[in-house]
């Protein structure tokens, strides 16, 4: 069965693929309105998450498609304790697809790996997101007609921004990448994004903590929010916090052809008044990732009996996950399994969750 | 982009063009079950209100299209803050038409001010509630064949019904009526329906606090709750609330052509014995609303690209809006704005909530 | 108005032809998929149970039928006091039937006596939920080629559990049955459920604590959980527990033929490593219980016109329900009724929750 857990899922063709689809989605809308007719998706959502929702409700209704599904935990069967596992087999009876949103990371994972039904993955906790990622590098290559030769900047909470670490992985896999990661102290990119990633593929980066002195050299700027709550100083946190919103002053030092995203919801950290600048391409990028989830559902349909792409070696019996949020600690009859990571230094990281292994 | 956020938004011409069209739906729903096929509701429920969502997206299925939407707010974005102006903006990704229930007074006026497609107000806190009015006009038109010449008797809680507001509204536009007002001192309708609406008109009215008196006169009975909790007095409460209770008994009192509205839930303000009368048109009234409906989402579908009929002058920045319950007091940079209720007096009222400026 | 408030609502030979109409639908679902075209289900879920509900909406979705309703009270009127015969009759003008969840037993016989469309009871507190019941009989049917000369094992909970009574209730009008009842002392089976259907009926029976012993004559093992808040005594359920979880191992003493039933959603009670058994039938049991769901709902809306089979003489007046759980302790206005249940020692049931009066 056919799956999208990470972006890395896809390769290089198969995300060009989606694009074009994408593309003669938006010429003629028309064309694909009846495409999944008879089909249901199923919108499993253990933890709220409007926007992904009805992104994917509306995507599979432009298809002809149907829609069932729970919005939050509290209406859905988990709260008798049912195992991840048992909903995906039971779901597979109703529904042709599933998009699932869970708190824990890796449960979409264990969900494909016992559907019968392909299963998109609609974020799992921290870890991973690729639906967004699908707008960001749709909305990208609609604006600059490329997705290679490109100066990206990633602004605000690049630590824990899980829609950053996803694009800069799926931009690693084109030629021409410039990397600025723009943040406070506190909230600088991991080591894996800028070792295993970024070094690994040779994409030039720097790293800045003042976006007024990067911005102007910037094709792409992609905000995210600072959150209070991530600081463990709140002195630093208000002596920061106004550096990393975007004004529409701010704005003045960015080229003309400069695209500004957000993978929303913002709060206050792009000012309401940049929204009427040409620049701004936020508001863009909600309506493709409709249109790559129309894409990506006709794709897996289509592809459901083809086995996935990603089939690492997995050793099991003598490691042991440590995170908390991993699906692991919670699943029934679960097994652990790991994949060798960093053949060098010996790194092993979970199956579901991809935390390092102890 | 048209809207409908009061029921003064309508014209009487355009009012009678809704009642037009929900008479052809009643009479060959057949023809219009495909109107709306590849056309999206958006029922964006930011507090539960089951019946009134249910007739949107029951209304919206009969006309061939589809629902996507949320019933609370805790399965919705704004626990994360987003602002009503930046879902606005996002739902008209993947939707065509807004229907909006929300605990801030102005919340859907600022949802129509940034959508791009039109926004039915589906309540408001206590402000504004058009389609029960809608459901009203048409159940009283189906009754009577006609909203002029009629004595309407208004009974229950006049003070905070908003629905009754809206009516006496609704209603102030045609010829011949008069209105009852039938309620406890601490609930009678406030000064500016009885001055603003019903004297600026020159409708004749009287106040009463006794039912069984005023029934024999009525051709309407549009009866509301009176909830214990708007009493200061829970003594003045038990010693009142049986006369607003509406019984078979009482209900021998009135015309055999009488005609008693409810705009549901009831608790207990109307007998269930009273069910059974040819007189009792509260059930009817819920029928009438899905068809009102579906010709509200029809007109505005096709108007869409017409302006708003409400064009007021607004001054902005001297005034402040006091109201704790209006959205100007949570809205991200939204500008408070007034407009010239009563140039006499010189009121300034509120853009979003209609109060009073300070 | 013809419903399905309890198994016992169908014939022998109308539950045939429900099966015989799913056997159609699986052997050609395509001639199905538009035969509720126009028509509207409201899923009415007082409280949450996805797998029930999802079941309903994907049943009425591959008839060509659309979805209208609410997953929990919290999103439904019922939190403002509306009483159980309103929402049925104001659903009534939205769609053409109704599916209803409700914790109160007896909630969907009053929705049915109210609404003018069919009610099929999705379960209603500890009562019945004969659809479960339709999904298990389907399925011994497909498995078995028949659903005579069985032996029927029932594990686990058979004090509380509704599947169980309801299941034994209607394999008691089938020739050739014979039962085990395998469970701890304190979850035996109710005497009801001995005297009043297996020796009324003159089934033999057996009743062990034994799942060990009776498992090689069984052609049917039908599981349920132990759940440890129905014992008084938590060291007994300690030593007990683990006797009622169907292993691998144990299953190996159960014939070839054996069919494992369970109605799910499980916790532990039966081994993950059961499901690769070719016995396990409780996935095919929920796909099963889609097709029942689908054969129903054709039935009803063909046969809305039909008054109810069920038609006892209630008396009224002097009786009492004492069972807390009853929809009559709520219900405005609603009369208590009770049926002769047995003649000879007068014993009289209440008509909502068939509890005995006092």
């Amino acid at each position: 069965m056919r799956s999208l857990i990470s972006i890395t899922d896809l390769s290089v063709e198969e995300l060009q693929s989606l694009l074009d689809t994408a593309s003669q989605i938006i010429s003629d809308p028309q064309r694909f309105s009846h495409i999944c007719e008879g089909k249901k998706l199923a919108t499993l959502f253990f933890e709220p998450s409007t926007r992904t929702r009805l992104s994917f409700e509306a995507a599979m209704y432009e298809l002809g498609g149907q829609v069932i599904g729970f919005s939050s935990a509290n209406s859905s069967s988990a709260s008798k304790g049912e195992s991840v596992a048992d909903t995906a087999k039971v779901i597979s009876c109703y529904a042709d697809i599933i998009a699932m949103r869970h708190p824990l990371e890796g449960a979409p994972l264990v969900a494909a790996e016992n559907a019968s039904i392909p299963v998109i993955n609609a974020g799992d906790g921290g870890h991973n997101h690729p639906t967004q990622t699908l707008a960001d590098l749709l909305t990208i290559w609609r604006e600059k007609g490329r997705l290679s030769d490109l100066t990206v900047g990633f602004c605000g909470d690049l630590k824990y921004g899980r829609t950053v670490h996803s694009l800069i992985a799926a931009l690693s896999r084109y030629s021409g990448i410039k990397v600025v990661l723009i943040s406070p102290h506190e909230l600088r990119a991991p080591d894996y994004v800028k070792k295993d990633i970024l070094d690994a593929k040779a994409i030039p980066y720097e790293e800045t903590t003042d976006l007024e002195t990067a911005l102007p050299n910037l094709d792409i700027l992609y905000m995210t929010r600072v959150q209070r709550e991530r600081f463990s100083d709140s002195e630093e946190y208000e002596r920061l916090k106004d550096s990393y919103i975007l004004t529409a002053e701010k704005l003045e030092k960015g080229r003309s052809d400069l695209s500004v995203l957000h993978p929303l919801p913002r709060v206050n950290e792009i000012s309401v008044a940049v929204d009427k600048d040409p620049r701004a391409c936020y508001f863009k990028q909600v309506l493709n990732g409709k249109y790559m989830r129309m894409a990506l559902i006709m794709m897996l349909l289509e592809q459901k009996d083809k086995t996935q792409l990603r089939t690492p070696d997995y050793v099991t019996g003598k490691r042991h996950c440590s995170n908390p949020r991993c699906i692991t600690t919670v699943e029934q009859e679960l097994e652990q399994a790991f994949f060798l990571a960093d053949p060098e230094k010996e790194i092993y990281r979970c199956k579901y969750c991809e935390a390092e292994a102890e």
